[in-house]
């Protein structure tokens, strides 16, 4: 018995498997969950937000209502139930959908895995965001594509850019973005930038992967249009993540029938089916207009607050030394330091300096996709307390001065 | 444009896509689900053996004792509560394993996918049950293995047929196998060929994934121990989907502390993690041994009686005509037509016979891997009722006999 069970589990391991790493910000980021510290680090939804009263409720009715169905297995496309409410919330997006043009899965995280799966050959060309969520990045990589980064300008990805790159022979599968308050740029696509993206997608023949977690989360500007009110290639990939609850990990996807029937043929060998009774819990939460309607109404608010308190934090700790945009919603500030930073330092080497001061962030390399971005940090203004976010701006301040003293 | 969506869909789907058809049985089976059909197809475990006032119940136990955590963001390898209780179970199967061996999936389907991307490169050599449990193959098959299928006997897994091959230079990196009441065949693998295995994978260094979701469904006979308490090179799949109810998705995988690890990131890039509510639920109800104890004997009466029914009815139908191993617990009857077919047919053909005549089951090529099971039907007693499944045996029947009418 020449191994030990770790030892031959090493030796067994596949080469994708051996080759993908624990990211070290993952765990220094976990690791630094201990108290007193600050986070402005993780996209962890305000949980006082969460209708837990409703959920609780929506439960025994599931079961009122459905019986044992609420707990059976179900199909893997998803409870007809919570397909329906989803198909009515996209005819609200101005862009209708038919039942079976909609996949639930577990989580949005899923869907992603599940487009690499059925999209991405090795070599395929995806166009991403430039920085980009860096979910969607683990999942696509997985399936080897070529990804190619596009700057992410004021208002979204730059289409201007794409566009030269399109008539230059960029042949992509699919472009991925997140069209409102993106991750980690807080950037939304505006109007123009949409239509532009939507007719190169009919022109070149590419899809739109419209990955949309936040769009719910606005707290300043108009709602603008779904991409799939201006064109037939766009997959909308929605989730209840950030406006019921995480933990319920239900979200749908939304595409061509051929798309969601072969994404559905991936999701049944991946976990047959998400949850039947989250589905349930979800489809009567939704479901419910008015409530509903309420409920997103008393979102806003909150995040605004937040938002304010970091910004404001930032502007007494830091005046010009770091910049930002302010978004219009959802849940990140994307900040660059102004400071001069000596040749080869990078934000990701100031996080351990940040940890010791109490406060963590998201290093801007962990978002690179293309263009490197040492002088970046994600900041988060969704898990600390507005007081707290003030006094994370202060830490996060004495913490650049620690690590840049000479 | 030259495409319509669908089209392009069709024009950019990856080769592994591409190639995956929706099975002709599960569409025909799906397509079946018409009233008054009786159902000897799923393996979908007896509804009203749902606890669900317990689920009800728990529901409101996890929000009051962990507030908003119950539904928040979790760590992809599980809620500890949970790993907690899997662990103790660990114990109670003679094989106590630390927290950091376990991790929590989506259903068990999840930790097969898992586990094929983790350990499998196109080519690998992985052994199985021949006939296998359909969503195994599913999953593994996506990572191009070279499956090596070893006859399924009356006592399980055949171990010294495994033993020549391996003799013979055969390398496997895992063997899998279900350990009791095997799907499709019920067949439960002896103590001895239990020991065998495990020596065979301690000598010829290969993984055993003992999936075992039928552990608790035993109605005759004694409980025999896991592998995992005779060797290092066990993998457990662990499933509520039998006991509680299927729609939680809800199981874990035990193993060496490496394989974990690896399936952890695997699985954050495919969900991020398993749903937190679901997890609580399950963690309080497993976690009441008391309630759980009584709880599972309460399942194998319930069990017996329908196996008992539909064994009578197939008795009473065909004589030696159909003959069957009787199971000491689980789900199915593996039914073997001793009638002369003409060459070339196949219970695959049957099928829509049986539909026309109300009754459904699913043929043993199926299940097939390397042996062909043209004369084999698996026929599940757990949907119907006792007095349905009489019924289903003498449709069966009569299905048959026009089925073979010359």
């Amino acid at each position: 018995m020449p191994f030990s069970a770790d030892q031959l589990v090493e030796h067994l391991l596949s080469s994708g498997a051996r080759n993908s790493e624990s990211s070290a910000i993952r765990d220094l980021l976990r690791h630094a969950a201990r108290k007193g510290l600050i986070s402005l680090g993780g996209g962890i939804p305000a949980p006082e937000l969460f209708p837990i009263d409703r959920i609780i409720e929506a439960t025994a009715a599931a079961f009122d209502e459905f019986g044992a169905r609420a707990a059976q297995y179900g199909l893997t496309e998803g409870e007809p139930e919570l397909r329906e409410v989803a198909a009515r919330l996209a005819e609200e997006d101005g862009a209708p959908s038919l039942p079976d043009q909609i996949l639930v899965t577990t989580g949005s995280q899923q869907a992603l895995d599940l487009l690499g799966r059925v999209l991405v050959d090795r070599g395929d060309v995806v166009v991403v965001d430039d920085p980009a969520y860096l979910g969607a990045l683990q999942a696509l990589r997985k399936y080897e594509p070529e990804l190619v980064g596009i700057p992410m300008v004021e208002d979204g990805l730059d289409t201007e850019a794409l566009e030269t790159k399109l008539r230059a022979g960029l042949s992509p599968k699919a472009v991925y973005t997140n069209p409102n308050f993106q991750n980690p740029t807080g950037a939304t696509l505006s109007s123009d930038r949409r239509a532009h993206l939507a007719r190169l997608a009919d022109q070149h023949d590419f899809l739109i992967i419209e990955d949309d977690p936040y769009a719910a989360l606005r707290f300043s500007g108009e709602n603008l249009p779904s991409m799939a009110s201006m064109s037939e290639r766009v997959i909308r990939v929605r989730t209840v993540s950030k406006t019921l609850a995480p933990g319920l990990r239900v979200a749908w996807t939304i595409g061509p029938a051929r798309l969601i029937e072969a994404l559905a043929i991936a999701k049944q060998a991946a976990d047959l089916h998400t949850s039947t009774l989250t589905q349930h819990i979800t489809a009567r939460l939704v479901g419910d207009a008015e409530w509903f309607s309420n409920h997103l109404s008393s979102l806003a608010p909150w995040y605004r607050a937040h938002c304010d308190a970091l910004m404001t934090g930032l502007a007494a700790n830091f005046g010009e030394t770091l910049t930002f945009d302010p978004p219009d919603g959802g849940m990140f500030l994307w900040a660059e330091l102004r400071r001069e930073l000596p040749p080869g330092l990078d934000t990701a080497d100031l996080l351990p300096v940040a940890i010791e001061h109490g406060v963590s962030f998201v290093p801007g390399s962990a978002f690179a996709v293309t263009t490197p971005r040492p002088a970046h940090l994600r900041l988060s203004y969704v898990t600390a307390s507005p007081e707290q976010l003030s006094e994370a701006a202060a830490r996060l301040a004495a913490a650049i001065d620690a690590w840049l003293q000479p």
